[in-house]
């Protein structure tokens, strides 16, 4: 099976495990910033002249132009560090030889890499708040929509759909949160650290850090080119989104099933069947669920890599790139195909209604208010409970259309005002305290989020 | 195996996979704690009596001051807030029965995680400043011991050790910085959320959430009884701190080994042979680097279970606090260890500094010189310098060994001042760029930390 | 938080660190039987006296019927080897120290723990017979139950429920398998291996490796001693094992949901509510989900720790028995629990065909009809049966309510013949091809997997 | 970053998310050989007529000729079955709709991915017997090479060098019946399955299976598309492959450093500097190091998906191919680059020979004469043994370098016989016990493995 693919020996087999060129030549805008940034510091420190400070950076931009249309893909030229490098030396000859002083491979590469994780991050918190935006216009329009609250998949209490949607609306809120944090202790430039040791020439790692938008420079050149923190920080990051986003999916998926029939996909968003008009296979629901088992690996395998090595630069760090590209275009797919299904699903909210009213999911209602207006002791209103609602079973009715005289067979406190409090409706009403299901609460929760989100500028 | 273990029958099984107190009793502390939290609340708020309050708030205090004795075991009690209300009937009576008003066990569990796990980010954050007292002492006695810095496990540059050490101190700020930033995300309160849907009764969560030290209460309860995302921060920022340690770990085995000779362990921390007295088997460092793969699996453990659970509580999630617990408990014997060992550790600097001399570590900064002194193009200087290192290796001595004209006869623009930049010492002391490794740049960045971490108030 | 813990200084934390003793002593038993085999060699082979051996040996069985009683717990003697060495040398003097000849901890830690996971190997086969034997039975009475089958979670072409069940009996024989080639692939003896290089004595490895049950010696003492494939391969099978058990845990948590209802809960393998006596959660199905989380963690940890360790034994490897221990205890359990809810499980085969029938789960039927009796290519078939359902979609009636006419106003090519498929009961009868769902196809796969587990002898 | 990308919306969203062709079009040759053998069943049993089947299979050589060329890249193919079957129908017309029948993509790609990882297997197979050759043969060159063998990277004992390299022909022996089990069970062919359920057409499902090689067909059509297995063994074995591979690279890092100089690298697998021609940075076994890395991710990536989902087929399952592609391509390189490291590495056995002189190593070998030839008790001789060391030590000699009189004055009962045992030759030539590093053990070892590989036909 690969002895054609080796069939030149050793040679090939050396060359296509040691270049890295297939994948990261995806960082070549960052190369040619970061090495922008550099030539233009040594330059302003009299390190190179002026002039070929000058031919550098006009080559740079003529090799980016090049790269525009098309990248280089010669694995002999090892990394797009030598691609670029090599390219340069043909475009201006010379000059281009002094673009490396004062720096190495090692803190190149570490630079390159953070720019482009945090450009990462940054679409990935954009993305997170278009997810965001779409839940908060859904849950607004269901804020009053009852549907069941489960626990265990048991129907447990009636909840507002809005009130649901915007559980995942906190996630989100904490995923963008712990990007951010990466961000912040990502954003330090290496640049300057050299091959480990830093450098004897008067550099300026303030000045490349500030061109680069960096908050200013890391403060050890060993740590620097060993470090990958900030890639562990993106895929642990990822994988908590991709959980979360995991979760939302599996209730899709349940939901779109025929016994739950709480939503109905967009034809956009699920695949049909020539055969079968009416089914609706929530294949992209399925993937954003599979592609957090695929997002853990990737973060695995980069935890699992750096294990055990010693300082500084260890050519096991070149497999830090392959799992980010892998989890970032995963997450990004994941985020945008969810917002897509937030945004066009069709909620049955009938249905949803239908299932809460049949689960008996007003049963702490009545608990509650015989504790309240009977002041009853918390087990024992429990116990009177349990007899209404096992009442209501044998009869095959929901505990609201047990009659009074039913009701004080089973206990005589009770009074008509019970109620008030077994519809879904005052159940959901009810449940008033801070983080509740009550729409009052959800509608404040929604108006806030929107606040927050810019969405009523 | 297990036939005998189960001899009792399906019940058997049931009551131990369900059964969650042989490991949750860790969060005793807690959960008492919590319950007079709530329970002073519903008191202030009339939801309970001020005499049931009182009687209740007396009763935990009896039950915590049991535990501070000895803490239950019957599986039949199923987890420790059962055992816990259970105990204050027996002890209480009737009044007893109040205390779960408006909480459920499932707002009730997030609140003592939350709270336990917080008290774990503390007890690192302790663990890892002690941590950094020592690198930062030893890094301050070897500011100015050389020592040879390897990239791929090859002699590179020589750096200075105590350079070496403060990259362990990044580390360990980096990882700090990750703990406290989950320590801010994980501070709101959950109490409160009842089982999903919040509740009817007239509650003040901010009470609760300020009683406790949160800086709030959660906005969503089904997102709150819903939500492991701290414990994952938890596992994530435990898995990337083991991954440093498991860096240094390697570093003390690898020059504890005879070939390097870098280090002598103390007694301490290594195991010895009654046959071998010599031998000093680092088992502790070992150890530490073990751990990191055990750290590791508790983190997967719980993204994998958390992964595709829909709304709200599922009791998979009753398995997050095992990985909690275990990473915790390996991770701070892993950070009082390697304090140990760093604050011990006996450094043969003469071994260091020899190997930092044979490995041409210099040859670099012979090309530098060629760049700086001769204006000789970098990849020109290049040659100039393999031919050095040639010459060099086959008359079997170091670079600064060979006589000036042996250098001339290479290159005839070398001159005697060349002499000044191929000695470790003089090339440590050029890098002095920032976070380089210059002894200057280093007692620099010790001084910093040191008053970071308030060691000289 | 651990500063208590560690309060007596350094030595704790190494003792702590170091000694395995609180989990190695799970391996007694094995240890006991590994030293007997040994001195039973030893004095065979005049490397000890006959009068020492034997006082050895029955030393040996007075230590094991004291730890029959209680395990030793004292940290100081670090191991299980130690501490039987340690109380040997009480109880029998001087003789107990040649026990040790010719031996080292490396290969005695090696075997024991090998025995032990053959031990486990075995307790788990008998588990999944016991899981088997539950799903054929089960599978035996439901051959001709009819529920949907679903792909995407949507329902697609109707099934038997006894031909789901077998499916589960399938994935079981693939772990025995599975389990079953680690053991032949574990069932070498190292005993002899010594420390690393084998021994000087002369040994006959032949011997103890017959006297344990191994199949033979193994072959390279290096390897002996730095192998813990057979670890990692029961830790692989666990999790395949554990997979499959989650995902009939999930059918079972969606089956016992209100909106599927396909089946109740026994009350043993449930826990229910005093106030909402109707709900019963599937916690034992939850909590064998969950556990397919930390039994994956468990092969994670040793995976990971594993990575890149030199030859031969490194320290690391003692961490190699928690996951091995966890992940068997979970894996049992989870066994016990799903073992014991197939047996009980209430099936409500009255709503899984009622389900199937409103899926137009038999649409796939129509189609194949076309094809079959009307010679129509398939392609064509498909949009026909399309417009014949959503017709019956529209009528809201299932496939085979629509009349004749409606059908041939579709299709004139369709005959009354057509209503022989259209049954749910018609299309499972229909898919008689090997392995299909028909009935007379899943008593056939019962009859067979009842000879095959002697269910009938 | 991905608001470009995605410009034309939530459809190239959705087209991206869902199509598997850009992965799964390496599964083509496998694709055309699983249709051709079904069309030619369906011939066989005449569900299609012979000119039709003759027709489709003459297409599918035309198209399978095409794709030789060229592969399709047309997402809106979604995956490769469908762009062969479309493919088809533009060349040859109507005929082509007849080869869907009695099948489903479930089926057809459960099929196809079975035959590519068996395809994989046997792959790996060949690459493993080929590492085992290289190291067969190097083992064979230093039957008697001394050189220290470590337990916790000290110092223990001495091994032989062809003892060393022959411990991981065991490993990979070990990982080849790991392969081999892998492949046994996943030789079943699940064609005919249809979706989920079996087809009603008459088809031979025994034919398919062993047109395609496969041992017969799947027993229970649910579970043939639902079943992962196959690809998590493969996953399962390359994991553990890598993690011995991992093991070698660290040796020949740690080997390759200047402390240890225990081999030079030849150019072919290491790359220099033009700076340093002394440096060979050992970047093939660091990569190979990385890879297990990777590779393991891959297994937790396809593990963590597969958990906890209901049957049959879920679309999460669409991303079991690109870990295991992803896995087979950097264990084919990394098995490749070390089978040709091992081939060339210049061990430089001075250097071993003395570093297993200088580390005490023989001292086991004193206290075993002592037992042996003086009958002194274990224990005892070896404190006898520790002074004789901290003598050597002091003196700064090796210990047979002591005289008979320092040796007597140490203990009495030494004689001269004991320099017989001293010196690392002696030491490892005693060690003869079966598996042991003796010479001759080796030599047979040797000698055995050669046959078993074939090596002297």
């Amino acid at each position: 099976m690969w002895g054609g693919r080796f069939a030149e020996g050793p040679a090939a087999v050396m060359r296509e495990i040691n270049a890295s060129l297939p994948f990261d030549k995806r960082l070549w805008r960052q190369d040619i910033a970061g090495s922008k940034a550099h030539v233009a510091m040594l330059a302003a420190q009299g390190i190179v002249s002026a002039e070929d400070g000058a031919a550098i950076s006009e080559g740079l931009d003529r090799v980016a132009a090049e790269y525009g249309e098309t990248l280089p893909d010669d694995l002999a030229l090892e990394d797009i560090h030598m691609a670029t490098e090599s390219r340069l030396a043909q475009l201006i000859g010379t000059p281009a030889g002094r673009l490396h002083t004062a720096r190495s491979r090692n803190d190149q590469v570490a630079t390159d890499f953070r720019l482009w994780v945090r450009d990462a991050i940054d679409a990935v918190d954009q993305g997170l708040a278009a997810f965001q935006r779409a839940l908060v216009t859904r849950a607004g329009e269901h804020a009053d929509s009852v549907m069941p609250g489960f626990t265990h998949l048991q129907v447990a209490q009636p909840v507002t759909l809005g009130h649901h949607l915007m559980a995942y609306y906190e996630m989100a809120s904490r995923d963008r949160s712990r990007f951010n944090d990466a961000r912040t202790r990502l954003n330090r430039s290496p640049l300057g650290a050299a091959a480990l040791a830093g450098t004897g020439f008067p550099i300026d790692r303030a000045a490349t850090a500030a061109a680069l938008g960096f908050d200013g420079p890391t403060d050890n050149s060993l740590d620097s080119v060993s470090d990958r923190d900030f890639a562990l920080d993106y895929l642990m990051a990822a994988t908590q989104c991709a959980l979360h986003l995991s979760r939302l999916a599996e209730e899709v998926i349940l939901w779109a099933s025929q016994p739950f029939g709480f939503v109905r996909l967009s034809d956009q968003w699920s695949t049909g069947s020539s055969i079968m008009p009416q089914k609706r296979n929530p294949d992209a629901a399925e993937l954003v669920r599979g592609h957090a088992g695929r997002i853990q690996g990737c973060m695995v395998a980069l935890t699992t890599t750096m294990k055990g090595l010693p300082l500084a630069y260890s050519k096991d760090m070149q497999d830090d790139k392959p799992p980010v590209f892998e989890a970032h275009d995963l997450l990004a797919l994941s985020l945008a195909a969810m917002t897509g299904m937030v945004e066009t699903l069709d909620f049955r909210i009938d249905r949803m209604r239908a299932a809460a009213e049949m689960g008996f999911a007003t049963a702490t209602d009545l608990a509650d208010w015989l504790v309240r207006q009977a002041d009853i002791p918390f087990r024992e209103a429990h116990h009177i409970t349990g007899r209404a609602v096992k009442l209501a079973e044998a009869k095959g009715i929901a505990l609201d259309r047990l009659t009074l005289e039913e009701m004080r067979d089973i206990d005589p406190r009770i009074d008509a005002r019970v109620f008030d409090v077994l519809s879904v409706d005052a159940s959901v009403a009810a449940r008033a305290s801070h983080g509740g299901t009550a729409p009052v609460r959800v509608r404040e929760a929604v108006a806030a989020a929107r606040r927050q989100l810019g969405m009523d500028a």
